[in-house]
């Protein structure tokens, strides 16, 4: 595998479609997010995106069968609102520059196929926080902003800079003349954190008015701790790896007789 | 040497060939167990690979010859069994992410050329081993692991991800509808292992039906030792390499005026 | 984004321009210098420089609007001295030792598109200074030296090789046929130094004989604070960066099972 | 600069050419035999090495001149012995992995081009060496090796691997049907070493029977130092890149909101 791809596997005829997306981060505020909303609004699995720039380990489940890492998009027919919804998560971020660039730009060029008009990105902001997680907000444009502060969001008074790819997709997107908007639930970062996943979700609701109830979101919430001990198990072989090879990044450079 | 290649010199006619793997690395139970394969089964060695990926020192034998660090893929023609075998093993694993994919690619491509329908690859398998150590199996599908099951392999309840051209060619695999198959040899790791080479083999005969005689496994392992004390040089001259360019790996970023 | 590109969106009718480039370095120099050279000069933004090789953050100001970190090209109609300027300056410089050739090739391409023949860089010159900063000079050819030392310059006795940008296009304009001149203003390094920068401009001005009013250059400068604040806001997210990720660098290597 | 080339700016007519390479490693040993060849044999400089794959900063000389990092070739025509010389010197080694590949190769295809057949290769071979240091060979077939002990050259017993340029040559000539050997002269290694440098020249001189003068060679050499000064400049430089920069270097990975 040379670089980034996607792969369809089953066709959909989107309406006007938002895309969502939600990678695992600070305080996995994205990939609960996400894992919420792909199964509170029954999305289907549509396509795969495979890339040289996730940790090249694979997985292997309790029957013993392997995968490489990888990201998935979701599809969801909205029968309320305007928007039918492309939703995109995976099992990690890339672990190189070129990657981000690299994953962000299939993304993009994913959703201008698609004909996807607006993206929006979830992520994590380091605070620490009291009560309620608020949504801090950043956008591409006063329109999209305005609606996300109707809906709860705020924006952030320190104006600190957003990195990795939830922000990288909102520089990129410009180019490809794509609205997006990035959601950051306050979170302390070091562990999951389901409220401020749960902050995300009611400002989306708030904007796009999905067939969402969120009624029984705390359960679902708590539900998700199995998929996080999953990530944290990546997680961990990531660190047991930086442990054992960090000699190894040392021998990447030339020693001369 | 821009990128990874395969050099066949000698021309093979593989029956239905399975392709065997073991690289240099936890335990070098993959090592171990390959020289020993190829020895037993006098196997023909018929191509090389090399690969910019690799360490980028050259060998330097006692009358003073040098060459690359390097694979190479023997083929036996088997009598007993319905496959016939292509194995293969290297002087070191890639130093880099790039090259772990660049040389699985072309692994892959080159038994898609030879019609191989099934890989097996060898490692360790971090444990801290009583008595005889375990063969962990994983595989990409349920046919291949039953298989394996059947011959003395176990399925890993922890699920533990898998690191390394052993699990990477696995991941791989599946896109080129190869069915492939891990086999870690439990190993604490740090010193080679022919103890669990020697499970991992036996699990392989008791797959594949080679016309392999364990007997004297013990003596033809324990032979080993002069293969695996050069190897351990390789592994030390990589050491040194990392005490003395440490400062080197830090300079490959800018430094502004 | 794959590449270094850059965006003209007003064309420009350049008569023998002369470029100067300052990007943030040591001391800020080359940020300081440029700030004020735009505004006292009142040049106009005609073009834009993006890379994948500037941090992959995105700034986010205080309405919450996005974008990319970037480089930006301003243009001066010099209506007392014989050439025109091109300005440019940015917001970081090269991550990578790729990005510094890329980047350095991409405005020098630019540079000649444009019909310009000679290049002036600006950056900072290590040393503990006492009183007025000193203007170090080096440059591609012995007439624009001399220029420079009338102009108020010195050579460094020392010969200190130049690192990062302003060196490197100096080191590649001799392959475009271009002349260039390096100004670096002696400065601690670790503050922002206005007065280094006030020394460059100065000897700028003597050589190139812009329209520019130095009365009032120190209260200009001190306004630079704002300005500066930011990008020191940049460089505590690089910062920042480092500390949470180092990790994430040893992992880059591979770990082999 | 995207890739490394070769400027050839006189052109030779060189008769069954031998490629001496040295350049600055350990003890420095390459670098001063090449010059001390260079300065005796009256070589002529006929071509330049540029890669962005070196150092990237730019030296400075005393009148302020700017130049990038390089390497040279010279023309030797021999007089006495049945093989013209082509010399090749230079500022620093590849920083890089892919650059050592890269250098090599092309350095490869330019022996190849100008019809050599042999080449030969210096570094230095880290020994606590007492009096008279001997000089250590590898090489690609035995005829050369012979040649070699034959003029006072002598196999290790170790089989130490080689490590950079110097042995890389040698593993990438045999793709190019080139005879190829190396000459390391024995050395502690952390100081410019002209007695390793001597032995070095004095087998070379056996084997090849260029017009060589020994006598004077002390006195050549400890002129040397003047190069050594500013070789060791290049060498404060890069180590300072390292302090400052240790932290840029642990940017280069993802950190993720």
């Amino acid at each position: 595998m040379k670089a980034t791809y996607i792969k369809e596997f089953k066709e959909i005829q989107p309406n006007n479609p938002i895309l969502i997306e939600g990678l695992p981060g600070l305080g996995l505020v994205g990939k609960i997010s996400m894992r919420y909303l792909i199964k509170q609004l029954k999305a289907q699995k549509f396509a795969y995106l495979y890339s040289p720039h996730f940790p090249y380990f694979v997985l292997v489940n309790k029957k013993g069968s392997v995968r490489l890492l990888r990201g998935a998009f979701y599809f969801v027919k909205n029968t309320e609102g305007a928007n039918d919804l492309i939703l995109f998560t995976g099992d990690s971020q890339s672990q190189t520059i070129e990657g981000q660039y690299e994953i962000a730009d299939s993304m993009l060029a994913f959703a201008k196929k698609h004909n996807v008009e607006t993206i929006a990105t979830i992520g994590g902001y380091r605070m620490e926080t009291q009560g309620k997680p608020k949504v801090i907000v950043a956008g591409t444009n006063q329109a999209i902003l305005k609606k996300a502060l109707a809906a709860g969001g705020m924006i952030s008074p320190e104006g600190s800079p957003i990195v990795g790819t939830a922000g990288l997709i909102l520089g990129l997107a410009r180019f490809k003349k794509i609205d997006a908007l990035c959601l950051l639930g306050e979170t302390r970062g070091y562990l999951p954190d389901p409220l401020a996943a749960r902050s995300v979700v009611e400002v989306l609701k708030g904007m796009f008015n999905f067939p969402l109830d969120l009624a029984g979101i705390d359960e679902e919430i708590s539900k998700a701790d199995k998929m996080v001990v999953r990530l944290q198990k990546i997680e961990a072989t990531r660190a047991e790896q930086a442990e054992e090879t960090r000699k190894e990044e040392d021998k990447k450079t030339t020693y001369i007789s």
